[in-house]
């Protein structure tokens, strides 16, 4: 690495975004969804723009539902929508242009028509952590542009097996 | 509206993304950034994708800061770079093509090397909250790839100013 | 500018993107969007990333037909959509973050239903040129699924105005 | 598929993008890059953007350098860059939400310190033609900001196996 490239410092401890506590004890049923981050990704600095990280947890997340039998597109065309309606990432470590990771995430809660994943982006070796976040999702009738009062039951019962 | 694109729904209530319950009672001092929404930043569901916001949030306060004085190019130059390190975002309605909407943004805490910023993504008369967020930047020493033990200080000096 | 930054070359002669003859010798008639460059638009290189120039074309685009009296979104919920089917780029110069340019577009022909625009994007003093652009667009029956025999009367007579 | 979402059309016949005509005559040396359409690659007319192609055309470029035993990041962290200077995409067919498509890609011709690489984003079974497209890169030498007049010795071997 270059001198004006230095290695990207580690940020400061703070308070971790919420998730259950029961969660916390759970090392299981992670599914894993494996990224290199390109020129396209980068900005200035030389890491991955903040935003970018967005289009891996959708990526993550929709070859989980594949892995269950949801083809997330086939969803949509029968009507059914699954819009993010909350986010929040925290970014410990950056990842440079070239580098591997891991995108881990998994259903840690489906509230009624909530559905809550959570994720932790590391290295391949797993020793680092680059960026842990939480998104939640609603089910949405697209017909009627209304949220749905119960998930449609082929979603729901293959979310189930999701369940931790 | 076509019959098959249904108004986009208001999204059930949730918690409120936390804050300092101080600044709840505020409602001054927001720097305000006009917004469209361009094809590029739609979905298939004709929204925008809940990931391009965050190239708003990132253009608000650079703004933000350029009307303080502030160039950020420039201070990247002189060796002083802002990432992400944390970000919250609620979405409460959809954006669809074509609409304006404003993004409000303030600086609501400056913690050291950690500076908040606060938003809100509302309709151009100010009756329809899209999107509200909150974002936590931190100052870093490009040379040393090190966070600041304390903000440079022509930063914290233009920043203090915008203390609410 | 920092030694590790340095300014970025003009690119070497080569053969410019084919336009019609005729429009060589007009200078009128250009539509202007301004734009800066934002972090989120940057990529390892300090500059801007070849691909986001695109969402500047389109914006331009967009715009430029506002200012004719046609909203592109009111034209899609019509069941017109004008898609690219094609687009060529040259990269003279770098943007950088924080650098104003300006991009001057304008429809350069209307063949049918294909619709050609020429893009230059140049510094505020129309000194530098950092890329010149084609794109071509046509339009699309949305109903139909199929591109048009004719463009809908409203938009081409919207168009001719636009002619060089 | 939903009646509001008929079949992309194919476009109209136009000239091809031009490329050496013995080119034309081979069928081999292509590297294939397999991705897939995802939400946030879509826009509003449920296929996707125009612009989000160009992150495949890099993507699979750098993983065909890679084939070769070149890693884009070492060779930027060596002091070589390999920026686009000039590109040509034409749109056959659309690609929507969830479809899989392979990027083929080779290096067309090596001309001094331009690169060509000529590209085609087809079906799996390799009977559509999604895009096809031409990307010319040029090698700078980031220390001095300039274009090289020849391309590092270990840069030009490798690519040299790479002709066609």
């Amino acid at each position: 690495m270059s001198q004006e490239q230095p290695n990207p410092p580690s940020l400061p401890p703070t308070e971790a975004i919420q998730t259950d506590p029961d969660l916390r004890a759970t090392t299981e049923n992670w599914f894993e969804y494996p990224i290199i981050a390109y020129p396209h990704q980068t900005d200035y600095a030389g890491i991955v723009w903040h935003g970018c990280y967005l289009t891996w947890l959708e990526e993550a997340r929709i070859e989980c539902l594949r892995s269950l039998g949801i083809e997330y597109a086939d969803l949509v065309n029968l009507g059914c929508e699954l819009p993010v309606i909350e986010l929040a990432l925290r970014y410990h470590r950056s990842l440079r242009m070239g580098m591997r990771a891991v995108v881990k995430t998994r259903m840690s809660d489906l509230q009624g028509v909530r559905i809550n994943w959570e994720y932790k982006i590391v290295s391949p070796d797993g020793k680092e952590t680059y960026v842990t976040a939480s998104v939640t999702l609603v089910g949405i009738d697209r017909e009627k542009g209304k949220i749905y009062r119960e998930l449609p039951p082929a979603v729901k019962n293959a979310l189930v097996k999701l369940r931790i």
